[in-house]
């Protein structure tokens, strides 16, 4: 792996545990208000609004807009999918805060600290700016910039998110290797240029139904950050 | 000082002392060559092209540059009026990016981490986010995000500037602190919305030749962060 300069993340998956943590977050919020259900199912069900909603953007149906923005108006429809009325704004400003408030896998904090002494590092996710610093914040990602959709103002897998990332680095897409849990965003990548590495996270969506292996050919795989760190001898 | 959620800064004068390191790189890199000059002369001098720059961006006669792009085409007309030909390539590249390795006053690191435990903080300066991600690892800075002209795609003093930093942060403008040691850009971001504070740099531009005092109304005035944390009690 020589010439990588930087390496970008995607976040929700690869870096955080949006399932568990939303699935708790919406537990906190709702159960006060005497709502019982499924929690990681809520989860599924809000994530399963994500690609639809950044597609609007993508084939320029609606504006740029932050994915804040996108995340509220899918929790309306998750809202009335389980039949929950009559919440004040408060607690559904709240509540789509949620996504802000997400927990790190074991390994990130630690891998990344390691793979900043030699690299650049920023994330490369559709979540907007001011979410990124709160996951930081909250995890201690010690990010050199927050990069991604919201510079970019499109969508992964859109090639000019993952292009306007290493060029805000001053790097060519080739000196940039894209971390990802995901396949299809390393396949996006690619194609844009970027390096790939691909991080087993097997259990995202529920026990066994993450990736545990890239269906894509990727430069590197790895079980987890401080995994990678070593195999690019970091 | 209430409700203000984020604090945003300008970098060259306020946060780092442009002049002196320079002048002082600028003699590291030319001296080996045979170069001798006034060093704090030549940096005036280049820094003297900066304005005009921005403007051709500000103007729409080129499209938005970043300011490494800027510094270089302008460090071409200066190495031109000190009369110093025959500069290879690499010596050029090395010269130009002495802006990323400019130093910052004795009270920024302090004052910025005091800061962070109350605002969220990110440089909104003219320079590139390479160049803020650089100064940030050479001195310490802690920000949350790099905002400023390559995010917004246009430079300083345009309200769009001031104004997509206070977006990037999920603010309306009057959640912002715009923090500089200039009156002129404190009079822009006042007149973007941001609220603002002055910090005296009264030798930036040479002994007493910076401003010790804003000459426009602004809502707090310090003699530098770790002063201006303590004027916020942050």
């Amino acid at each position: 792996m020589k010439g990588i300069r930087a390496l970008v993340f995607d976040v929700f998956g690869t870096l955080v545990d949006w399932r568990g943590s939303i699935a708790r977050e919406a537990r906190e919020v709702l159960a006060p208000h005497g709502v019982s259900l499924d929690w990681p199912a809520f989860a599924d069900a809000w994530r399963a609004q994500y690609q639809p909603a950044m597609e609007e953007v993508r084939s320029g149906k609606i504006p740029f807009s932050k994915l804040d923005v996108l995340h509220r108006r899918n929790l309306e429809v998750v809202l009335t999918q389980f039949a929950i009325g009559d919440l004040d704004e408060a607690t559904k400003v709240h509540l789509n805060l949620a996504w802000h408030r997400l927990d790190a896998w074991p390994d990130v904090t630690p891998g990344l600290t390691r793979l900043r002494e030699r690299y650049r590092l920023a994330p490369c996710s559709n979540g907007n700016i001011s979410l990124m610093v709160d996951l930081a914040r909250r995890n201690g990602f010690p990010w050199d910039a927050i990069l991604g959709a919201e510079v970019a103002r499109d969508y992964k897998p859109k090639a000019i998110v993952y292009q306007s990332a290493a060029d805000a680095f001053d790097c060519v897409p080739g000196e940039v290797l894209m971390v990802a849990a995901h396949s299809n965003d390393l396949a996006a990548a690619a194609q844009a240029g970027l390096r790939t590495a691909f991080i087993a996270r097997p259990d995202e969506k529920g026990p066994g139904r993450g990736e545990s292996r890239a269906s894509v050919v990727v430069d590197v795989s790895a079980d987890g950050l401080v995994d990678l760190a070593q195999r690019l001898r970091s």
